[in-house]
């Protein structure tokens, strides 16, 4: 299979390359993040001050923008870092954490798709109904709605904005407005620890820095961030230990697992 | 017992209902406060701009402030917050991590006491102290008087803002101002990791999410977090992997365990 | 070995004083050097604000001071920190992460050694060559130089400054500008997780909170933290489960452990 063998040469050129990941992101999952893209192979960096972003967005191979906790200040600078990743053609992800949950974070990620090319926009299916404008229920930052919700609205965004969304959930969802993949990866227990979709769209981030297709990147990172939790989850660990599985699968995970556990459906 | 029989019934209903806290709280502890309320079958929010504390803390079902790592916005955006959860009837739980240790510390704990209605003030013997406006020394953020050293400080202090008062430390001790609670569970590996102060105070959240009597939500939280860290303290693990097996212990406690090692004394 | 013993001396130290280690540090690793500080023995906090850095230094044994995640406002309760620090006598320890890869982060570490006395400055290769002004390469907050690039840069910095210099790669340098010591403790997997340069600069902060002698302090925390990484790797873990292990070593390490495992060469 065609995308398998990408998928697996993805993850080999993040082993070889260590992409530089410049993260503007949350509070809560920064160390999380970063371990889980170490783990993988890449280099993270977090930065966020408007006196540096632009710089080190100058530096990276992807730029990954998350609006899980949010201020004033920081959305300056995540603007400015989008605007130099344009001017530089570094590929943008973008995570709209609680959209729809309050109208300064749905605001905030309307801004940022409209700040400048984004690659990728990674997020739930609330979120994707709340940037759509869809009148939706969030519970937080979590999803009430499931992706399945929200594919129509996926497609239009894709279209309108001319970048790739990808929605997670039980069933992943990756559409650039034509292709689309839906992806059956994954395990419960990732709901169970905090910051998994942040790793999400990290680690769309890193495959984003080893390839021009946006969209090979998105199904990309989340079949193998699936497979490691399906790894990590064996023997039915509690959260803690899941946690820790997760960062030893990532770091382990091989060709093999991604070609034998891989469930991708392309239309 | 009709408290373990409440303490059974609270953890049930976080697990069934899955109350959605609203923590306002610091850099150290987000993540490990985010994974403890999941692990305990809570949905957590951390959010703190100015511009959306008060739309999230109407989808909350409590909101918990802990001033560990404080600066001066973020305390505009806390009092806000604690105003705006009296409006709706919402339980704040607040942690003044490390009043006394400074000025700044000791005004803005009382600052926010004096701000709205508190459900529970959660903290340990030194901040009790501290804010009661007796002399006493702290470590940092560690406590050096005992959790009995405070009793006295703390049943004037809930008296004084008609609120329960939970101190904590080798034993808990938790009042209304009328009935006390004594609780000896817990275990000193509590203490070789971070945040297990704040995270009480999280899960004391939790538990206001689901119940209206404040007194019996901080006993619950305190007895049911110390049971977990009895569990995980089982064949003397390391601090880290102490750290995994609490979140493990969180998510596994079962009723059979509060019933048998709770020590609770009522008075 | 006289070198040996007054590590293994400082150790038992702080178990047993359990000095308070001030932290100025960066969001990603905030909770990672929390826990590491505990389990070696020491007491960390965490505090940044203007209104209370300085009345929080007084209270500490050392002050530690990160750049990793710098913003305006952080760099002048910084600046504060550290002349406060210099007032009391109280030892400051420097972690320029990240210096040379933004004119931001480089400008800001100088800036913080002319403000007033620095015990040790911990950084990597790139960094220190960067702080000198020599043109250097980094990959973000790593480091493409190796340490020993950066042995003649970090003596001409130890003198100019009057300092301590310990530059940590696969091979660590220490010198005061006139004494050296090379280390060769450590593990490959250290650089597999985010923060164990942070926490190298943390325990430093640890160690000259116990002795007067900032050479010898930088020389103990990294041959401690060193062996310590040596003993989590044991088996070849995973990275998740190396940072666990790498808590439960640092809890652990025995005074024997030390004295056959410490590769220091000074010279």
């Amino acid at each position: 299979m065609k995308m398998v063998e990408e998928i697996c040469s993805g993850i080999e050129q993040i082993r070889t390359l260590h992409p530089l990941v410049h993260n503007i992101t949350n509070y809560v999952v920064m160390n999380f993040t970063a371990n889980v893209l170490l783990a993988l192979g890449a280099s993270p960096v977090m930065a966020h001050a408007i006196e540096e972003v632009e710089e080190m967005v100058g530096l990276a191979n992807a730029l990954v923008i998350n609006i899980g906790t949010l201020s004033g200040p920081w959305i300056d600078s995540m603007a400015k870092a989008v605007r130099a990743a344009r001017d530089r053609s570094i590929p943008v992800v973008v995570d709209p954490v609680g959209a729809g949950a309050t109208r300064f974070r749905t605001e905030t990620a309307r801004r940022l798709l409209g700040e400048a090319p984004v690659a990728v926009l990674r997020a739930n299916g609330s979120e994707i109904l709340a940037i759509a404008g869809i009148k939706a229920t969030t519970k937080g930052v979590d999803s009430v709605a499931g992706s399945e919700d929200a594919r129509e609205a996926a497609k239009e965004l894709a279209k309108t904005y001319a970048m790739v969304v990808a929605v997670t959930g039980a069933e992943d969802f990756v559409t650039d407005g034509s292709r689309t993949a839906v992806i059956r990866n994954g395990h419960p227990l990732m709901s169970r620890i905090t910051g998994t979709g942040c790793s999400a769209s990290a680690i769309t981030g890193a495959f984003c820095g080893v390839t021009k297709d946006a969209f090979a990147a998105a199904v990309g990172a989340l079949v193998t961030f699936g497979i490691a939790g399906e790894i990590a989850a064996r023997e039915n660990p509690g959260p803690g230990s899941f946690q820790v599985r997760l960062l030893d699968a990532l770091d382990a995970v091989e060709s093999s697992a991604i070609t034998e556990c891989s469930r991708v459906a392309l239309s």
